[in-house]
């Protein structure tokens, strides 16, 4: 690979009040090698790759082997000294004004979340307190504004999908501007930034000023789906369950595109809890839409559904075919319902409070073979554990297929084994076949694609 | 044609200050037939159609025959009545915020130009007094910002060109934008939407909020060429010739991008005002530049101007091809000569005094067949004069080609007869053919060119 | 007299847009000793004496004699150069922003006025076209807001008053500014100054940014009454009249506090207005008030009115002693009645379109002796006539008191005689002597007041 | 005592974001009787008197003994239910703006405060750790602004001076804020609220918006110097020692006005930071000023100055008498240095990083007879040394006239006991004398002031 041009350079925030005291500047500073400065590292060099198309941690890390980021204190707050960075991050030889800011707000966050554990501040033994945790981490980061009634529409779906797939997040995205909603996606390309680039035009219309593209990533997913340029709010929260709790809490309605199993994931996880007894009158507006062309996908995710979790899960949300209106139209009144619902109860429009989440979603899952194998999948379960299991199967899946942890576990002891009821374990296979015939278990290098697991009945 | 969904709504302005008095609602008003509502209602129609893609002011026109707009004198302001307004420029029933905005630009330009004639205001006869007038139309319209530094960059080109000239003129856009530059173009499609459309994009990157999207129109031409979406400042000068004069004396510099007729023409005009003897010293940086793909065309047009207008003409621009950054730079370093000059000779930022625009460029010319035939065109005029008649030949081919009443003209007598030096006349011809055969001579049905004039030589 | 300390600055507008034409600077600069130019020299000199304690424009001139002011177009807008400008207004060499701002103002309502007459644009024979006018100048300052809540306190009464009335403007201001309603006045000391110094400590605590402390003046009297330093929009208007027609219109209510024959002027136009058939439904909150010690003023005012125009005249104001929050409520209160009002019939918030003010009151009256000797002055006239002509005659007591050309013609003719039916005439001269007993009738030197006029029966 | 107006009221923050976690709001709200609770109950309770002259935070209390507050966390964020509520705070029934914003500030500090303390995140062995500790609360207050130079003037002095020397305060910062420069105090009345009175005016002149009135205090001070309705910062430091080091880091240059003991102390404390080896470069502009009826008290202090720290400490600061623009513009040349000098150094202009303050001047000296008895008082110390104890003393001194626990030890011990060296005693006992008879010992209830100290030489 050839070398990539490069440039040095030093940065200080602007307009924003990323102030911190000696004593975190020595934190960051003083270990070269440590691990909060590597995971800086990693961020800063993702974000200063924000617009290039690659799909791969591993080859930025690698083409940017020299790459080096200091941080000083100085009169007018903080500086960071770049040494060998990205030519693309500036224009004539400045740092374009929007990577610059992401590059203090992954600052900010890996700080903040260091200093919290630091001090154990943090109770991460109870559900409680890995919320409060999850809430400190982003009113930190001022996504929290208490003024503002809900709007904000989280987006989910495939980072890699169809040209056509593309451009109808763009139009859903271009209805929910016209109607000053917000968007909130993991902050990558693909569905991730569709809709917020559509969101754009549609807020310059209105002339809304003020839009938010809300951006939640995390560091192990960073440096592979770098944030698109027009996120103007980055937050990096510390791991997956973190970054799905502070989806669901922070977002007042949901859109799901087309994916693959991570999107089914999600999908799962955001089911699982609604599923929840406490859950059952809290309204959450959750759409299934896609161009007519994916509506087989909508289709069979729906019958999975159907057949694994029932009727009741079904009526959680509504799919919607090629109607990008409808969809902004059907969000905007369901938030109404959210505004009403938070107003009555008293809970903050800025933070989900009520929405009850197990302690079982907020725990990280780790995908050993022994794990894996050992997930419960019966309709037996009641529908809010089962889907939390079902959840789990898929991130293991998701894990073993691009992970590196996962992917090493899989090469060594082979494909995960998935047990279970067997009609059940029938209906998750024939899912997961569709996916890999619709293309939507791509791997990083676009091989033809190898299953990670092995579906067992019984 | 089956009818278009259509609207009644009732709109305020918003944040703008569109005070009028009884006096000027009552001009407005008063003359249901009169010809100040008339060209009001024909602007607002237009403006109702921003973003739709109809290249023909009849159609429109045909569309929406039993539109109206009434005005009405309120608590808060003024208020619009609209009766079987378009529906494509609301959502949900409330007008696109940026639609009304530009609605209202247009009632504050309309009104504001009937006062000035109607008290004798005016003085039309003196090239200072045409001048005067220009600017007061543009200070009216809060286009002038005295605190602020060169940076408007003025875009011509055609309005219907090939998608890889248009993903160009989107590429310079976000060159520009990324150096914080503003766009200024004549607010309708293609080139005078996509340079528009990447800068927004370039604003966003650079966090660069209040980035400006000039849009310069007339009455006769807003309804064919509909100010697109993405214009936030828009201004209807009277007629063509003020509007070319606000371009290059509220513009810092100009791009020409691949065009028409239409496009030669502006060429030439600003070629013959910047031949003028007075002008030898002032910077106006001038950049021609498209894809690949357009580089004949603009080695025609070079070779034409060499031919006719001599060495002296050519070294006035630059052209670049296939290069948007460098574009983007040529620029930003030619508008730091333009702020160096006037701060030298203490001339505005905001308004170019010291640009001498003779006044054959200010008054309007009329393409009768009697006039073209009239036209002096010989190498022996002193170049400036020359460009000004070869400016005035294309205008009169623009004219018989797409405008009413020249079109009227040919059908009843025939093509122009355009007669000069028989080598200036081959030039001439030459240039014509190669815009037909490049399809840059495109009448608005569609159908296959024919020629409105004829090259006679001597 | 010693020399006052001058400088010698350049100064530029800072945030504002005015933006001259060259025929506007023209105008002003040409002629170093034309009307246009003189009067603008005045005012500015006027308004780089803010906060200074003169009370007589004479004073001021001649003290800086070789004063000057020249004004440049150039790159960054309009500079004025100025000449030994008194250095009261500079801080360490730069001059203080309001006053910057001020001089800006007057500038701009110099050259407009000049412009606007030049034209022959404004038609002064008509009651319509001199209300066009004035509604015209008052947009081109920005005054006329849209979309506001009616909220313009206009508060009048004498520049020279007692320290403890002079705090009781200020405690009234301060309610005012409480309920963050905005206040208006002619802009010089006394009373013109204290509501808006209590309005500003009253902003100040409810967070209330962009409050308006609005001064309408004229270039009669701006030498005389200086802006004091907190007035931030200053409108300079051509004469009294235009002046008057300004508060009435511009002000959604109106504060009467103490103050000699020209306060009393000011009452019996308002009164006058106000008793107009037209106007009998139109709300206007009109409250006369002050601290306890001035409580025989008012009853003295309150018997004149119902002697003279009746009990029905007496009910369009609300005498307040001593209650400045009592003030504030009721002036409130009013308040909504107007925005009730203006809503309902569709009138403008920001411009009181729909009082009637006759011709009469529109049109300057000269004070000479025989207009004096010639007033009506009889209960058997319309109250709203009576009004009129009395009115006039304080208007000529105040010309005679301090206006150079009623002081030079009361030197060479004797005092005014002021002819009426006798009950009439000894009210009249009752509340004259009154006036003068309590010290309101002070000449600007200090000296004894030697009456201006005789009342004569009959 | 008549009991006073109160009233009851459920008030909202505006515009702020102090949005808190279920968890913090349960800290607040469960403990009824907890010290949390009490502590914001007695901040509140002294915020709501805010410009009412009480000087005796137990009259405070005692009138307002039913005053409750309930913490609400709702739909919009907090929400504050206030019983029995000084009417003096509510206009027409709402909340003043401003003190509505300092109730929030106090929230928001005294929550932060009882956080860190309560996670063990502060490490108060340490100087470092103290420092630390003052620079999060800073932080969290939003004081800390890192783009803005040099700018900030902490004013101490009396809050009970004569009204000459209020009248000199007020013109002092007149002048700071036509500089643009901001007033810091510690937020009460007297030198605690006429600078940033005058420097209203100033900024209101220089239309210089955004204007800081920053007041710093601690519970034990808030009710009896409640924060002047100026204040638009307010933070609340746990202690004396820790609001004295926000002080000298916060602000960048210091005046000192006419006060008493308390006065004193701070000066001592500042002379003797500065006098430490480690700040001898280190620049600090330090003006003492008054009227010219003041001079004595500041030749006093200059004179005992000179004869125990010595003329190394007299060059720390200048005397100016009776003349504000000059005091302004010594600061303002001042505050060049410390931008200069910050720059150089890379340290922070938000935070004087760089001051060295000995651990003697951070930790709480607790004023018990054995302690004041054992205060070493010599010429032989170094001179920050002695300055430190003389300023021990001088803090003990004002426990004791006017802290309820001093005030409580010396009614049952006697007056203090200080010892040390003769010559340093007599100068000690004359200034403390000067004092007394300059009526600056005043007690709160205004009794003759009975010395609660005795010197005894050796």
């Amino acid at each position: 690979m050839s070398p990539r041009p490069t440039i040095n350079a030093s940065v200080s925030p602007k307009g924003t009040l990323e102030t911190l005291s000696q004593r975190e500047v020595q934190q960051l500073s003083e270990a070269g090698s440590g691990s909060v400065y590597q995971l800086f590292r990693q961020c800063a060099l993702a974000i200063l790759n924000t617009g290039a198309r690659i799909d791969n941690a591993k080859t930025i890390l690698d083409a940017y082997r020299d790459f080096e980021v200091r941080i000083h204190q100085q009169d007018r707050g903080v500086r960071l000294e770049l040494v060998n960075a990205p030519a693309d991050a500036f224009v004539d030889g400045e740092m374009i004004a929007g990577t610059r800011e992401m590059l203090f707000s992954a600052l900010r966050d890996i700080v903040y979340t260091a200093n919290e554990l630091d001090d154990q501040r943090v109770d991460l033994h109870t559900s409680q307190g890995i919320t409060d945790y999850v809430f400190h981490l982003l009113r930190n980061a001022r996504t929290l504004r208490p003024g503002v009634e809900p709007k904000i529409v989280v987006c989910w779906g495939g980072h890699s999908i169809s040209t056509e797939e593309y451009k109808y997040t763009k139009k859903v995205g271009h209805e929910l501007g016209l109607r000053n909603l917000d968007v909130c996606t993991g902050c990558g390309p693909g569905v991730m930034k569709g809709p917020m680039k559509g969101a754009t035009i549609g807020h310059a219309k209105q002339r809304h000023h003020g839009g938010r593209y809300l951006g939640l990533t995390e560091p192990g997913i960073i440096a592979a789906e770098a944030p698109n340029p027009i996120v103007n709010e980055l937050v990096i929260l510390p791991d997956i369950e973190k970054r799905l709790e502070a989806f669901v809490r922070v977002g007042h309605g949901i859109i799901i595109f087309p994916g693959g199993v991570g999107t089914a994931e999600e999908f799962l996880y955001l089911l699982g809890i609604l599923m929840h007894p406490d859950n059952q009158d809290l309204p959450f507006p959750l759409v299934l839409t896609g161009p007519r062309s994916a509506s087989a996908y909508f289709e069979q995710l729906h019958a999975f559904v159907g057949a694994t979790l029932g009727e009741a899960a079904q009526r959680r949300y509504q799919i919607i075919v090629d109607n990008p209106a409808e969809v902004a139209r059907h969000m905007a009144q369901g938030l109404k319902e959210v505004k009403q619902f938070r107003r009555e109860r008293n809970d903050a429009f800025h933070f989900n409070w009520l929405l009850k989440i197990d302690v079982g979603f907020q725990r990280p899952f780790d995908p050993t073979h022994e794990h894996m194998a050992g997930l419960q999948l019966s309709t037996d379960l009641p529908p809010h554990e089962l889907a939390a299991n079902l959840r789990r199967a898929f991130s293991g899946i998701v894990a073993g297929n691009v992970k590196e942890k996962g992917v090493r576990a899989i090469e060594e002891f082979g494909p995960y084994e998935i047990h279970g009821e067997p009609a059940l374990m029938r209906r998750l296979d024939e899912l997961l076949h569709a996916f890999v015939k619709q293309h939507r278990m791509k791997l990083p290098g676009g091989a033809a694609y190898e299953p990670c697991y092995r579906v067992v009945e019984g």
